[in-house]
């Protein structure tokens, strides 16, 4: 089989960082196209119940050791804004505008973004701050940032994450390849062998 | 260093079953003794706010699907009680009745008690099951159903439960070693790459 890994996520999911650093390198060794999906998380914990690992006692304390020390190991920067997490629904709604014009653009956008919040350097929560980020990518920021608004952007965004949790996503990178689920970046090297091996 | 990994656990947790499949060989491999905590993750909860994986929606289904994946590919049975995640509650305090006397025997009690539970062989919130089922460790269950209610018993398994929670475990399976958290069974190869290496 060669359909897609999708690959949801919210930009202000620090597991989600870690697994968009490696998952275009995943999809290229087994061949498989990676499906970009942002999506607010909260619509999720709307279902669930749960509450983001930042605002909950004693997980946010080992969330925060825990990125760093993924960050160390991979040699990478982990810097998000010190009232992280913040919400990302323009970022989230500048990828569908972009991916409705030029869907390899939308992701060269989704991970400039990881790499700009998780530096520090972008507040995904300002629709101002993301069209002129966009800029970056050879887009027009006021096009941008009135293509962000529009109905039919805002609703893709939103139904998107909506039925995607009513197929069961409810975490953040959250992973579906050939309707097999797999939730976490601790789970992507399994996912790889169940792709490899066909399943078991 | 040579201290131990701590290995703190609900015996109601379906990931708990998994890590304690291996955690005895993982230590042999890096010299380290296996510390088994067992403990109420509902401890945990009353901080965190969190709730069990069985009573999450979504999560739960998530849950049920990827136990039996991982059943599968370890060769493993993976049948808890209908009615699972029973209270272990007696049990758990009847492993630290039994760790008074004979800490590698309440090491060889609680590896029997994960695989007759989640063979669906054992109700671990029933005392007298319980009881029963110590028997088959050469101990006496009516000696064994009467310690697991002495006042100093059933405080040790609460103040370790509390301590623990106080140091910030919040999960099952939960590891410390040298002071370093490591949450969760997909965590257990990091951890011994951390172990092996000194950490980074």
């Amino acid at each position: 089989m060669t359909g897609p890994i999708e690959f949801w996520f919210d930009f202000s999911s620090g597991y989600a960082f870690f697994a968009a650093q490696e998952i275009e390198a995943l999809g290229t060794r087994v061949g498989r196209p990676i499906l970009w999906r942002p999506y607010m998380l909260g619509t999720a914990f709307k279902v669930t119940g749960a509450r983001g690992l930042s605002s909950t006692p004693l997980k946010q304390d080992y969330a925060r050791t825990d990125w760093q020390r993924l960050a160390r190991r991979a040699g990478l920067t982990f810097a998000p804004p010190a009232d992280h997490p913040r919400i990302a629904l323009p970022a989230t709604r500048v990828f569908y505008w972009i991916e409705g014009q030029d869907a390899a653009l939308a992701v060269r956008f989704a991970q400039g973004v990881f790499a700009a919040y998780y530096a520090g350097r972008l507040d995904t929560a300002e629709l101002d701050q993301v069209a002129a980020f966009a800029g970056g990518f050879g887009l027009d920021p006021q096009a941008v940032a009135a293509g962000a608004v529009l109905p039919e952007v805002k609703a893709r965004a939103r139904n998107l994450g909506d039925q995607a949790v009513a197929r069961g996503v409810f975490g953040s990178p959250f992973f579906i390849v050939d309707g097999e689920p797999f939730w976490g970046a601790d789970r992507v090297p399994m996912m790889e062998d169940w792709i490899r091996s066909g399943g078991w």
